[in-house]
Protein backbone atom coordinates (compact mmCIF):
# COMPACT_ATOMS: atom_id res chain seq x y z
CA UNK A 1 0.00 0.00 0.00
CA UNK A 2 1.38 3.78 -0.50
CA UNK A 3 2.29 6.18 1.78
CA UNK A 4 -0.68 7.72 3.75
CA UNK A 5 0.92 9.78 6.48
CA UNK A 6 -0.47 13.43 6.55
CA UNK A 7 3.38 14.42 7.05
CA UNK A 8 5.76 16.42 4.56
CA UNK A 9 7.53 13.25 4.57
CA UNK A 10 4.93 12.00 2.67
CA UNK A 11 5.64 13.24 -1.30
CA UNK A 12 2.13 12.76 -2.25
CA UNK A 13 1.15 14.95 1.28
CA UNK A 14 3.65 17.67 0.53
CA UNK A 15 2.23 17.79 -3.05
CA UNK A 16 -1.58 17.99 -2.24
CA UNK A 17 -0.50 20.73 0.32
CA UNK A 18 1.31 22.76 -2.28
CA UNK A 19 -1.77 22.46 -4.09
CA UNK A 20 -4.48 23.33 -1.63
CA UNK A 21 -2.34 26.27 -0.43
CA UNK A 22 -2.48 27.77 -3.78
CA UNK A 23 -6.48 27.24 -3.54
CA UNK A 24 -6.87 28.25 0.06
CA UNK A 25 -4.57 31.81 -0.95
CA UNK A 26 -6.85 31.90 -4.22
CA UNK A 27 -9.73 31.66 -1.68
CA UNK A 28 -8.44 33.91 0.98
CA UNK A 29 -7.71 36.68 -1.67
CA UNK A 30 -11.22 37.49 -2.39
CA UNK A 31 -12.12 38.82 1.41
CA UNK A 32 -9.03 41.12 0.63
CA UNK A 33 -10.58 41.41 -2.52
CA UNK A 34 -14.24 42.12 -1.30
CA UNK A 35 -13.08 44.79 1.35
CA UNK A 36 -10.83 46.83 -0.96
CA UNK A 37 -14.09 46.63 -3.19
CA UNK A 38 -15.97 47.73 -0.09
CA UNK A 39 -13.62 50.81 0.51
CA UNK A 40 -12.81 52.20 -2.70
CA UNK A 41 -16.74 51.83 -3.90
CA UNK A 42 -17.93 52.95 -0.31
CA UNK A 43 -20.16 50.26 -0.28
CA UNK A 44 -20.58 48.51 3.21
CA UNK A 45 -23.22 45.77 4.43
CA UNK A 46 -22.81 47.76 8.02
CA UNK A 47 -23.88 51.13 9.33
CA UNK A 48 -21.19 51.23 11.24
CA UNK A 49 -18.49 50.68 8.57
CA UNK A 50 -19.56 53.81 6.93
CA UNK A 51 -16.91 55.57 8.93
CA UNK A 52 -14.34 53.27 6.78
CA UNK A 53 -15.55 55.61 3.53
CA UNK A 54 -16.10 58.65 5.40
CA UNK A 55 -12.61 58.47 6.29
CA UNK A 56 -11.90 58.79 2.36
CA UNK A 57 -14.05 61.96 1.92
CA UNK A 58 -16.88 59.42 0.38
CA UNK A 59 -20.31 59.52 0.47
CA UNK A 60 -21.51 56.36 2.47
CA UNK A 61 -23.98 54.12 0.57
CA UNK A 62 -25.07 51.16 2.96
CA UNK A 63 -25.68 48.69 0.59
CA UNK A 64 -25.61 44.65 -0.05
CA UNK A 65 -26.46 44.81 -3.94
CA UNK A 66 -23.59 46.97 -5.29
CA UNK A 67 -22.85 44.49 -8.36
CA UNK A 68 -19.14 44.30 -8.46
CA UNK A 69 -19.05 43.18 -4.47
CA UNK A 70 -21.95 41.06 -4.69
CA UNK A 71 -20.00 39.30 -7.68
CA UNK A 72 -17.16 38.72 -5.63
CA UNK A 73 -18.94 38.02 -3.03
CA UNK A 74 -20.56 34.83 -4.81
CA UNK A 75 -17.04 33.80 -6.41
CA UNK A 76 -15.93 33.84 -2.75
CA UNK A 77 -19.10 31.57 -1.25
CA UNK A 78 -18.83 29.17 -4.28
CA UNK A 79 -14.98 28.43 -3.63
CA UNK A 80 -16.06 28.05 -0.03
CA UNK A 81 -18.29 25.47 -1.29
CA UNK A 82 -15.73 23.76 -3.11
CA UNK A 83 -12.71 24.41 -1.79
CA UNK A 84 -13.22 23.98 1.67
CA UNK A 85 -14.89 20.45 0.69
CA UNK A 86 -12.02 19.70 -1.47
CA UNK A 87 -8.92 20.14 0.89
CA UNK A 88 -11.20 18.30 3.80
CA UNK A 89 -11.75 14.92 1.02
CA UNK A 90 -8.33 15.46 -0.02
CA UNK A 91 -7.14 14.80 3.74
CA UNK A 92 -9.15 11.80 4.21
CA UNK A 93 -8.14 10.81 0.37
CA UNK A 94 -4.38 11.31 1.12
CA UNK A 95 -4.66 9.39 4.65
CA UNK A 96 -6.39 6.81 2.58
CA UNK A 97 -3.26 6.10 0.59
CA UNK A 98 -4.18 6.50 -3.01
CA UNK A 99 -2.39 5.94 -6.23
CA UNK A 100 0.34 8.62 -6.80
CA UNK A 101 -0.12 9.11 -10.28
CA UNK A 102 -4.31 9.05 -10.15
CA UNK A 103 -3.70 11.53 -6.80
CA UNK A 104 -1.36 14.20 -8.34
CA UNK A 105 -3.49 14.19 -11.46
CA UNK A 106 -6.53 15.12 -9.50
CA UNK A 107 -5.01 17.55 -7.39
CA UNK A 108 -3.58 19.71 -10.70
CA UNK A 109 -7.25 19.05 -12.52
CA UNK A 110 -8.91 20.41 -9.34
CA UNK A 111 -6.46 23.39 -8.97
CA UNK A 112 -6.34 24.41 -12.62
CA UNK A 113 -10.57 25.08 -12.67
CA UNK A 114 -10.77 26.85 -9.73
CA UNK A 115 -7.90 29.16 -10.65
CA UNK A 116 -9.68 29.12 -14.15
CA UNK A 117 -13.48 29.25 -12.72
CA UNK A 118 -11.93 32.67 -10.58
CA UNK A 119 -11.09 34.22 -13.84
CA UNK A 120 -14.16 33.67 -15.34
CA UNK A 121 -16.37 34.35 -13.04
CA UNK A 122 -14.21 37.80 -12.15
CA UNK A 123 -13.64 38.45 -15.99
CA UNK A 124 -17.43 37.46 -17.15
CA UNK A 125 -16.29 35.28 -19.61
CA UNK A 126 -18.83 33.72 -21.59
CA UNK A 127 -21.11 30.46 -20.19
CA UNK A 128 -20.19 27.58 -20.40
CA UNK A 129 -16.76 28.13 -19.55
CA UNK A 130 -17.05 28.89 -15.68
CA UNK A 131 -19.67 25.85 -15.89
CA UNK A 132 -17.43 23.85 -17.37
CA UNK A 133 -14.63 24.65 -14.85
CA UNK A 134 -17.31 24.45 -12.04
CA UNK A 135 -18.43 20.86 -12.64
CA UNK A 136 -14.66 19.97 -13.36
CA UNK A 137 -13.44 21.03 -9.76
CA UNK A 138 -17.00 19.46 -8.55
CA UNK A 139 -16.14 16.03 -10.19
CA UNK A 140 -12.70 15.58 -8.83
CA UNK A 141 -13.81 16.00 -5.29
CA UNK A 142 -16.43 13.39 -6.03
CA UNK A 143 -14.28 10.92 -7.11
CA UNK A 144 -11.97 11.40 -4.42
CA UNK A 145 -14.67 11.10 -1.68
CA UNK A 146 -16.15 8.25 -3.46
CA UNK A 147 -12.69 6.63 -3.52
CA UNK A 148 -12.31 7.61 0.36
CA UNK A 149 -15.70 5.93 1.62
CA UNK A 150 -15.15 2.97 -1.01
CA UNK A 151 -11.56 2.46 0.81
CA UNK A 152 -13.05 2.88 4.78
CA UNK A 153 -16.40 0.68 4.46
CA UNK A 154 -15.57 -1.05 7.05
CA UNK B 1 -4.28 5.60 25.49
CA UNK B 2 -5.95 4.75 22.19
CA UNK B 3 -4.75 5.06 18.78
CA UNK B 4 -4.67 8.74 17.88
CA UNK B 5 -3.03 8.20 14.31
CA UNK B 6 -4.71 10.13 11.42
CA UNK B 7 -4.25 6.97 9.05
CA UNK B 8 -6.13 4.66 7.31
CA UNK B 9 -4.18 2.51 10.09
CA UNK B 10 -6.34 3.38 12.87
CA UNK B 11 -9.68 2.29 12.66
CA UNK B 12 -11.15 4.98 14.47
CA UNK B 13 -9.93 6.94 11.68
CA UNK B 14 -11.14 4.81 9.43
CA UNK B 15 -14.34 5.12 10.18
CA UNK B 16 -14.46 8.88 11.06
CA UNK B 17 -12.73 8.88 7.09
CA UNK B 18 -15.70 7.15 6.45
CA UNK B 19 -18.73 9.23 7.70
CA UNK B 20 -17.17 12.31 6.68
CA UNK B 21 -17.20 11.31 3.01
CA UNK B 22 -20.43 10.45 3.78
CA UNK B 23 -21.57 14.15 4.83
CA UNK B 24 -19.20 15.75 2.50
CA UNK B 25 -20.48 14.00 -0.73
CA UNK B 26 -24.41 15.05 0.53
CA UNK B 27 -22.90 18.64 1.08
CA UNK B 28 -21.23 18.49 -2.62
CA UNK B 29 -24.56 17.21 -4.07
CA UNK B 30 -26.30 20.17 -2.98
CA UNK B 31 -24.01 22.02 -5.17
CA UNK B 32 -25.17 19.79 -8.15
CA UNK B 33 -28.52 20.18 -7.28
CA UNK B 34 -28.17 24.05 -7.25
CA UNK B 35 -26.65 23.76 -10.59
CA UNK B 36 -29.33 21.50 -11.66
CA UNK B 37 -32.68 23.47 -10.94
CA UNK B 38 -30.80 26.83 -11.77
CA UNK B 39 -30.42 25.01 -15.11
CA UNK B 40 -33.95 23.68 -15.12
CA UNK B 41 -36.30 26.80 -14.02
CA UNK B 42 -33.47 28.83 -16.03
CA UNK B 43 -32.83 31.17 -12.70
CA UNK B 44 -29.61 32.48 -12.70
CA UNK B 45 -27.53 34.60 -10.44
CA UNK B 46 -25.31 36.55 -13.44
CA UNK B 47 -26.15 37.95 -16.65
CA UNK B 48 -23.92 35.46 -18.61
CA UNK B 49 -25.57 32.48 -17.30
CA UNK B 50 -28.57 33.74 -19.22
CA UNK B 51 -26.41 31.98 -21.85
CA UNK B 52 -27.18 28.07 -20.20
CA UNK B 53 -30.89 28.69 -20.10
CA UNK B 54 -31.03 29.98 -24.00
CA UNK B 55 -29.45 27.49 -24.89
CA UNK B 56 -32.84 25.46 -23.85
CA UNK B 57 -34.85 27.70 -25.67
CA UNK B 58 -35.82 29.00 -22.28
CA UNK B 59 -36.52 32.80 -20.90
CA UNK B 60 -33.87 33.62 -19.21
CA UNK B 61 -34.56 35.69 -15.50
CA UNK B 62 -32.03 36.33 -13.61
CA UNK B 63 -33.30 36.64 -9.90
CA UNK B 64 -31.87 36.13 -6.51
CA UNK B 65 -35.21 34.94 -5.17
CA UNK B 66 -36.58 31.35 -6.74
CA UNK B 67 -38.15 29.91 -3.95
CA UNK B 68 -36.30 26.16 -5.12
CA UNK B 69 -32.85 27.63 -5.48
CA UNK B 70 -32.79 29.46 -2.45
CA UNK B 71 -34.04 26.53 -0.03
CA UNK B 72 -31.51 24.40 -1.38
CA UNK B 73 -29.01 27.19 -1.11
CA UNK B 74 -30.46 27.79 2.28
CA UNK B 75 -29.68 23.74 3.22
CA UNK B 76 -26.04 23.80 1.37
CA UNK B 77 -25.33 27.63 3.58
CA UNK B 78 -26.59 24.94 6.78
CA UNK B 79 -24.53 22.30 5.86
CA UNK B 80 -20.95 24.36 5.16
CA UNK B 81 -21.71 25.89 8.80
CA UNK B 82 -22.54 22.06 9.97
CA UNK B 83 -20.24 19.90 7.94
CA UNK B 84 -17.19 22.12 7.75
CA UNK B 85 -16.93 22.44 11.51
CA UNK B 86 -17.80 19.09 12.48
CA UNK B 87 -15.16 17.31 10.23
CA UNK B 88 -12.12 20.16 11.21
CA UNK B 89 -13.37 19.32 15.07
CA UNK B 90 -13.61 15.55 14.07
CA UNK B 91 -9.98 15.58 12.83
CA UNK B 92 -8.77 17.33 15.90
CA UNK B 93 -10.76 14.98 18.25
CA UNK B 94 -9.55 11.72 16.23
CA UNK B 95 -6.20 13.03 16.80
CA UNK B 96 -6.81 13.49 20.67
CA UNK B 97 -7.22 9.81 21.11
CA UNK B 98 -10.57 9.84 22.24
CA UNK B 99 -12.46 6.82 23.18
CA UNK B 100 -13.50 4.84 20.12
CA UNK B 101 -17.23 3.43 21.08
CA UNK B 102 -17.97 7.31 22.44
CA UNK B 103 -16.58 8.72 19.41
CA UNK B 104 -18.37 5.90 17.02
CA UNK B 105 -21.58 7.09 18.29
CA UNK B 106 -20.55 10.69 17.98
CA UNK B 107 -19.76 10.15 14.08
CA UNK B 108 -22.95 7.97 13.91
CA UNK B 109 -25.73 10.56 15.53
CA UNK B 110 -23.63 13.74 13.40
CA UNK B 111 -24.08 11.71 10.08
CA UNK B 112 -27.80 10.70 10.97
CA UNK B 113 -29.23 13.78 11.63
CA UNK B 114 -27.64 15.42 8.52
CA UNK B 115 -29.23 13.44 6.36
CA UNK B 116 -32.46 13.54 8.07
CA UNK B 117 -32.05 17.23 8.26
CA UNK B 118 -31.74 17.93 4.66
CA UNK B 119 -34.57 15.01 3.97
CA UNK B 120 -36.71 17.63 6.40
CA UNK B 121 -35.37 21.19 4.53
CA UNK B 122 -35.97 20.01 0.94
CA UNK B 123 -39.11 17.88 1.82
CA UNK B 124 -40.35 20.82 3.82
CA UNK B 125 -41.44 18.55 6.42
CA UNK B 126 -43.41 20.28 9.59
CA UNK B 127 -40.82 21.90 12.30
CA UNK B 128 -39.85 20.38 14.93
CA UNK B 129 -38.23 17.94 12.68
CA UNK B 130 -35.29 19.98 11.44
CA UNK B 131 -34.58 22.40 13.91
CA UNK B 132 -34.11 18.94 16.31
CA UNK B 133 -31.65 17.49 13.71
CA UNK B 134 -29.85 20.78 13.15
CA UNK B 135 -29.72 20.67 17.28
CA UNK B 136 -28.42 17.52 17.37
CA UNK B 137 -25.84 17.64 15.15
CA UNK B 138 -24.34 20.95 16.65
CA UNK B 139 -24.57 19.69 19.92
CA UNK B 140 -22.14 16.53 18.93
CA UNK B 141 -20.11 18.94 17.55
CA UNK B 142 -20.24 21.08 20.71
CA UNK B 143 -18.89 18.06 22.68
CA UNK B 144 -16.30 16.91 20.60
CA UNK B 145 -15.29 20.79 20.49
CA UNK B 146 -15.07 20.48 23.87
CA UNK B 147 -13.07 17.16 24.45
CA UNK B 148 -10.50 17.90 22.10
CA UNK B 149 -10.30 22.24 23.67
CA UNK B 150 -10.24 19.81 27.25
CA UNK B 151 -7.42 17.37 26.02
CA UNK B 152 -5.20 20.02 24.41
CA UNK B 153 -5.03 22.42 27.37
CA UNK B 154 -1.33 22.68 28.36
CA UNK C 1 13.56 19.37 11.04
CA UNK C 2 10.84 20.13 14.02
CA UNK C 3 8.19 17.77 14.91
CA UNK C 4 5.80 17.17 11.86
CA UNK C 5 3.02 14.59 13.29
CA UNK C 6 -0.53 15.59 13.32
CA UNK C 7 -1.05 14.22 16.74
CA UNK C 8 -1.40 14.71 20.52
CA UNK C 9 2.03 13.54 20.50
CA UNK C 10 3.68 16.97 18.75
CA UNK C 11 3.28 19.67 21.08
CA UNK C 12 2.64 21.95 18.20
CA UNK C 13 -0.21 20.56 17.13
CA UNK C 14 -1.83 19.99 20.89
CA UNK C 15 -1.13 24.01 20.98
CA UNK C 16 -3.46 24.23 17.48
CA UNK C 17 -5.58 21.62 18.36
CA UNK C 18 -6.46 24.25 21.23
CA UNK C 19 -6.79 27.46 19.42
CA UNK C 20 -8.82 25.64 17.16
CA UNK C 21 -10.95 24.38 19.02
CA UNK C 22 -11.41 27.58 20.26
CA UNK C 23 -12.20 29.58 17.36
CA UNK C 24 -14.39 26.65 15.89
CA UNK C 25 -16.50 26.72 19.21
CA UNK C 26 -17.05 30.35 18.40
CA UNK C 27 -17.76 29.85 15.02
CA UNK C 28 -20.60 27.07 16.15
CA UNK C 29 -21.53 29.23 18.74
CA UNK C 30 -22.86 31.80 16.07
CA UNK C 31 -25.20 28.94 14.61
CA UNK C 32 -26.95 28.67 18.28
CA UNK C 33 -26.99 32.41 18.27
CA UNK C 34 -28.62 32.90 15.01
CA UNK C 35 -31.89 29.91 16.06
CA UNK C 36 -32.17 31.99 19.69
CA UNK C 37 -32.68 34.80 17.85
CA UNK C 38 -34.89 33.59 15.34
CA UNK C 39 -37.29 32.04 17.68
CA UNK C 40 -36.83 34.99 19.99
CA UNK C 41 -37.82 37.64 17.33
CA UNK C 42 -39.97 35.15 15.38
CA UNK C 43 -38.23 35.57 12.30
CA UNK C 44 -37.69 32.67 10.05
CA UNK C 45 -36.47 32.10 6.63
CA UNK C 46 -38.92 29.17 5.99
CA UNK C 47 -42.52 29.13 6.14
CA UNK C 48 -42.33 25.55 7.82
CA UNK C 49 -40.43 27.42 10.88
CA UNK C 50 -42.90 29.11 11.48
CA UNK C 51 -44.76 26.58 13.61
CA UNK C 52 -41.36 27.42 16.08
CA UNK C 53 -42.42 30.76 16.69
CA UNK C 54 -46.41 30.17 16.93
CA UNK C 55 -45.52 27.45 19.72
CA UNK C 56 -44.70 30.39 21.61
CA UNK C 57 -47.81 32.64 20.84
CA UNK C 58 -45.75 34.42 18.66
CA UNK C 59 -47.04 36.41 15.14
CA UNK C 60 -45.38 34.75 12.56
CA UNK C 61 -42.85 37.16 9.93
CA UNK C 62 -41.25 35.00 7.62
CA UNK C 63 -38.06 37.30 7.11
CA UNK C 64 -34.61 37.53 5.39
CA UNK C 65 -33.98 41.25 6.40
CA UNK C 66 -34.30 41.11 10.32
CA UNK C 67 -31.37 43.35 11.21
CA UNK C 68 -30.24 41.57 14.95
CA UNK C 69 -30.09 38.09 12.67
CA UNK C 70 -28.27 39.28 9.55
CA UNK C 71 -26.24 40.95 11.88
CA UNK C 72 -25.29 37.54 13.14
CA UNK C 73 -25.19 36.01 10.05
CA UNK C 74 -22.64 38.21 8.37
CA UNK C 75 -20.58 37.63 11.51
CA UNK C 76 -20.77 33.60 11.02
CA UNK C 77 -20.02 34.50 7.49
CA UNK C 78 -17.57 36.10 8.05
CA UNK C 79 -16.44 33.20 10.38
CA UNK C 80 -16.44 30.79 7.85
CA UNK C 81 -14.61 32.31 5.30
CA UNK C 82 -11.91 32.89 8.18
CA UNK C 83 -11.90 30.41 10.60
CA UNK C 84 -12.13 27.23 8.37
CA UNK C 85 -9.42 28.06 6.10
CA UNK C 86 -7.41 29.06 8.96
CA UNK C 87 -7.93 25.58 10.64
CA UNK C 88 -7.09 23.74 7.14
CA UNK C 89 -3.73 25.92 6.03
CA UNK C 90 -2.95 25.15 10.31
CA UNK C 91 -2.73 21.61 9.41
CA UNK C 92 -0.61 21.62 6.47
CA UNK C 93 1.60 24.36 8.07
CA UNK C 94 1.64 22.21 11.31
CA UNK C 95 2.49 19.15 9.09
CA UNK C 96 5.27 21.15 7.34
CA UNK C 97 7.39 21.41 10.78
CA UNK C 98 7.68 25.49 11.11
CA UNK C 99 9.35 26.71 13.83
CA UNK C 100 7.04 26.33 17.34
CA UNK C 101 7.69 29.81 18.34
CA UNK C 102 6.84 31.57 15.27
CA UNK C 103 3.56 29.48 14.88
CA UNK C 104 2.60 29.74 18.70
CA UNK C 105 2.62 33.16 17.73
CA UNK C 106 0.44 32.95 14.80
CA UNK C 107 -1.62 30.78 15.81
CA UNK C 108 -2.32 32.93 19.73
CA UNK C 109 -2.59 36.37 17.25
CA UNK C 110 -5.20 34.82 15.16
CA UNK C 111 -7.66 33.37 17.84
CA UNK C 112 -7.23 37.15 19.61
CA UNK C 113 -8.18 38.53 16.60
CA UNK C 114 -11.59 36.64 16.02
CA UNK C 115 -12.41 36.83 19.35
CA UNK C 116 -12.04 40.19 19.11
CA UNK C 117 -13.71 40.55 15.56
CA UNK C 118 -16.93 38.91 17.25
CA UNK C 119 -17.13 41.08 20.08
CA UNK C 120 -16.69 44.19 17.55
CA UNK C 121 -18.82 42.86 14.82
CA UNK C 122 -21.70 42.06 17.57
CA UNK C 123 -21.22 45.25 19.59
CA UNK C 124 -21.22 47.53 16.96
CA UNK C 125 -18.03 48.96 18.08
CA UNK C 126 -16.97 51.85 15.57
CA UNK C 127 -14.38 50.91 12.69
CA UNK C 128 -11.69 50.39 12.53
CA UNK C 129 -11.87 48.12 15.37
CA UNK C 130 -13.43 45.30 13.42
CA UNK C 131 -11.32 45.95 10.43
CA UNK C 132 -8.32 45.37 11.95
CA UNK C 133 -9.41 42.43 13.72
CA UNK C 134 -10.38 41.21 10.30
CA UNK C 135 -6.80 41.67 8.48
CA UNK C 136 -4.70 40.68 11.17
CA UNK C 137 -6.18 37.07 11.27
CA UNK C 138 -6.27 36.90 7.26
CA UNK C 139 -2.35 38.13 7.34
CA UNK C 140 -1.45 35.35 10.14
CA UNK C 141 -3.32 32.96 7.52
CA UNK C 142 -1.85 34.21 4.46
CA UNK C 143 1.38 34.02 6.44
CA UNK C 144 1.05 30.40 7.36
CA UNK C 145 -0.14 29.61 3.67
CA UNK C 146 2.70 30.96 1.91
CA UNK C 147 5.11 28.89 4.32
CA UNK C 148 3.50 25.73 3.66
CA UNK C 149 3.56 26.47 -0.28
CA UNK C 150 6.60 27.39 0.00
CA UNK C 151 7.83 24.44 1.54
CA UNK C 152 6.17 22.13 -0.78
CA UNK C 153 7.67 23.29 -3.89
CA UNK C 154 8.69 20.33 -5.32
Amino acid sequence: MADQGLSFDNPLFKQFAFYSGVVIVKTMSMSALTAFNRIRKSVFANPEDCALGKAMNKECKPTLTDPTVERIRRCHLNDLENVVTFVLVGLLYVASGPDPTTAAMYFRIFTGCRLMHTVAYLGQIPQPSRALMFGGGLVVSMLMAVDVIRKATF
